[in-house]
C-alpha cells in the first residue's frame, strides 16, 4: 500500500538541536536513527533564540566531534555583571569555580549539528508536512508524514523520540490520565531588540531597577542583543526606538560611568515568560526531550542547555536499551533528566524573581531584592552558588 | 513644678534586650543612661520569644561581661537539618564556616542583661505607666512617665533611644512627611507549641512538606518547642492535641526513620508573620533600635539578633557623638544598621518562601521548592551561603 516505508532503530520528531544531537550521539554508538522536521533547514537557521551555552554544552559539541567552531567563533564569558543600585558587581565564574559560560547563538549550534549530521551521512528530513506519530505503546511505533508532491511516508522504529519543541505533537500521545503538566506563568515578558551598535560591555549585564529588569548582551562586535522587562500585552509598535532607548538608559543609569551604546534597532520582539514541565518523559516506546518536555523563562539561559542535557542522558540509556536489550534502562530517563530540569527551573525562577519587578511589587519588595543582590554579590559562597547554576553545575553533571 | 526630674545622657524607652544591652554598652564607655519600661521585670521574663542566637550575639554577651551563662546553659548548634522529600539533609555550619548558632532563649538573654545592669548599678525602671516622649528635636529631649501612686516623672537626656518594640511610641515621633514604612504580610502564620517530650533531634529541623512548613526545635531535655505553618485566622481551640500531633507527624513523615516524640502540650499560640522596616532610624535626637524599627518573620530567627546588632552599632556611634562631641557620627547609624536589616529581611524571606507552602501554591511551586532545596543542600556553596546567613554573617559584621 505505502511505497515509502523506512525502518530504523530510533525515530526522532524534531530537527532542532535536541533531535540532531541525539541522532549524532546515537550514530557514534552505531545506532541508526531518522530525524524529521516540518520546518526547512533555512527556517530553523533564521529563528533567533538563546545565545548562552553552559560549559558542559560546549564540551559536548567539541568532544563528540560535532564541531570546534564554538571555540573559534564563540566567546568565553568568565563572568556576568549583576547591576543594581546603579553599580555593577561582577560574578567571576572562572575565578570562583574554574568554569565559563559561552556566548554562541543557538542558530550556530543548529548549523554545526546539521552540518555534522550531513557530513556523517545522517538521515535528516527537513521540510516535511503533516507529521503524525502512531503506535507509541506497540513494538514498532511509527512516524507518518507527507513528502514532496504529497507522497505519504512512514518511518517504523523501536523507539520514538519527541524532540519537537514546546508545541510538541508527541507529548499529546501521553494519555491525560497518567500525565501531569506543571505550569507557571509570569506577569511580565521580555522585549528583545537587536541593534547595530558597538558593545557596551564584554560580558552580559543583568540589571535590576525599580522600573524593571534589563539585560545587555552581545552578538558580535557591531550587533548587540538587549532585553527589557515589559508588560506581556505590550505591542511591538507601542515601543518606538526613542522610547526603547529612553527606557533602557533609565534602567541602567548609575554613578559608575557605565555607558549604554545606542544604534539603529533592526529587530523587535516580545518573548513570553513561562515555566512548564511535563511528566512522565517516557510513555511506552515514546521519549520526550527538550522543549517538548519542559520550557524555562529566558532569564537563566537554560532552555537549549537543558535540551542538550536531556539527550546526553537519553543517548546513554537508549544505547543500553538497544545494545544490551535492556528496555528497563529507559525507566531511569525521567528521574535522571528531571533532577536537572527542576534545578534549572528553580535557577531560572531565582534569577527571574531576584531581578524583575512584579507589577504588584511594593517598596519593601524592591529593598528586599537589593538586600538579596548585596548578599549574593558580597558573599563568595553566594556568588559561587550563582556561578554553579549559571555555568550548569558542571562538576556534578 | 515637677519634683521627680532625672538628668542623664541617654534616655532609653524599652527595657528588653535592645534597651538593656545599649545601656550596658554605654556604661562600659562611661556614658550614663536611664532605661524605662511599662512592663514589670517579671512580665518580660515570662514572655516566650525566640531561642536562637547568632555567633556574634553570643560573643557580645560574653565579651562585654554581661554573662558567660550562655556558654554553660546554652547549646551550640553546629548545623540544622533541612528536611524535604521525607529525608533530612544537614547544613553543617561549623564544618562549612567554622561558626555555630546557639540555642539560648530570649528570656535568658533578658535575665542576664537585667542582672548585669543591676549588678553594675544601672538605672533601669521597670513597671512604670503612661510613658511618653517629648522634645525629640530639641537639645534635651524628655521621657515622661507615672511612677507608683501616680507620681509624675521626667527624664531629660542628650539622646533619646526608642527600643520599645514593634508597637513603639517613639517611632510615632518621626513625622509622616519624612518617614517610610516598608511592610509585607504573609498569608500564613505559625502555630507554636511547648510539649513535655524528649528531644526528637539534637538540632533544629526545618521541614518542608506539601502540607506546609514545620519546625522541630528544642528547649531542654524534657521540654520541646515545635511550630507548624497554619492559617493566620486559625483559632487556638480549633487545634486539639490530637489534631496537632497528627498534623506534625504527617508533615515530618519519611522513609529515613526520623521519629517525632510526642508528649503533653503545655502551651499553644499563633504567631503572626510579617516583615516591617521603618526609615529613618534617626530623627533629630531620637534613635530607633530593634523591633521599634523593624520586625522579621520568625523563620530565620533574626529578630533578637538584629536588635543586638543595632545597639552594637548605636553604642559605638553614641560614644563618638558624646565623647568626641561629633553629633554627625549618628548620621551613620541608619545606613550601617539598615544594610544588615535588609540582608536579614531577605534571609528571613528566603527561608520562609523556600520552606512554606503558599495557599495559592501549585504543584509547579512545590516541585520548584524541592529543586531549590536539593540545589542548596547538594552544593557546598549553597549550603555555605545559608550557613553565613543563619549564623549571622560573622566574618563581615
Amino acid at each position: 500500500m505505502n511505497a515509502n516505508v523506512t525502518n530504523t532503530t530510533v525515530g526522532i520528531v524534531g530537527g532542532g538541536p535536541a533531535g540532531l544531537m541525539l541522532s549524532h550521539l546515537l550514530a557514534i554508538a552505531g545506532i541508526p536513527s531518522v530525524v524529521v522536521d516540518n520546518r526547512t533547514r533555512l527556517d530553523i537557521e533564521r529563528t533567533v533564540r538563546a545565545g548562552i551555552l553552559e560549559a558542559d554544552s560546549v564540551r559536548l559539541l567539541v568532544d563528540t566531534g560535532v564541531s570546534d567552531r564554538v571555540h573559534r567563533d564563540g566567546v568565553a564569558h568568565d563572568g556576568i555583571d549583576l547591576r543594581f543600585g546603579g553599580a555593577s558587581h561582577r560574578i567571576a565564574f572562572k575565578a570562583l569555580i574554574g568554569e565559563s559560560a559561552w556566548l554562541y547563538p543557538q542558530t550556530d549550534v543548529f548549523i554545526d549539528l546539521a552540518d555534522a549530521r550531513a557530513r556523517d551521512g545522517g538521515d535528516v528530513r527537513f521540510g516535511v508536512t503533516n507529521t503524525r506519530v502512531i503506535d507509541v505503546t506497540r513494538d514498532r511505533p511509527g512516524i507518518l508524514y507527507d513528502g514532496g508532491n504529497g507522497t505519504a511516508h512512514e518511518i517504523r522504529c523501536d523507539y520514538l523520540v519527541g524532540a519537537d519543541g514546546s508545541r510538541s505533537i508527541c507529548r499529546l500521545e501521553v494519555p491525560e490520565s497518567i500525565r501531569t503538566h506543571y505550569f507557571r506563568e509570569y506577569p511580565f515578558a521580555w522585549f528583545g531588540i537587536l541593534t547595530e551598535a558597538p558593545k557596551s560591555a564584554t560580558e552580559l549585564v543583568y540589571n535590576h531597577s525599580a522600573r524593571g529588569f534589563a539585560l545587555i548582551s552581545q552578538r558580535t562586535e557591531t550587533l548587540q542583543r538587549m532585553y527589557f522587562q515589559c508588560d506581556p500585552s505590550d505591542r511591538i509598535d507601542a515601543w518606538s526606538d526613542d522610547r526603547i532607548w529612553d527606557e533602557l538608559q533609565t534602567r541602567v543609569a548609575g554613578a559608575d560611568g557605565f555607558s549604554l551604546n545606542e544604534g539603529p534597532i533592526t529587530s523587535k520582539a516580545v518573548l513570553p515568560f513561562r515555566s512548564f514541565v511535563a511528566e512522565p518523559m517516557r510513555y511506552g516506546r515514546l521519549l520526550l526531550a527538550g522543549d517538548a518536555a519542559h520550557t524555562v523563562p529566558p532569564t537563566g539561559a537554560k532552555g537549549l542547555n537543558l535540551a542538550l542535557a536531556d539527550v546526553r542522558v537519553l543517548a546513554e540509556l537508549l544505547e543500553r536499551a538497544i545494545l544490551s536489550k535492556d528496555d528497563d534502562a529507559l525507566d531511569e530517563y525521567g528521574p535522571r533528566a528531571l533532577e536537572r530540569v527542576w534545578k534549572a527551573q528553580h535557577f531560572s525562577y531565582w534569577m527571574t524573581t531576584m531581578l524583575h519587578t512584579l507589577p504588584s511589587a511594593t517598596d519593601f519588595d524592591l529593598r528586599r531584592q537589593l538586600g538579596e543582590l548585596s548578599s549574593v554579590a558580597g558573599s563568595v559562597a553566594g556568588s559561587t552558588y550563582l556561578a554553579e547554576g549559571y555555568t550548569g553545575w558542571p562538576a556534578r553533571s
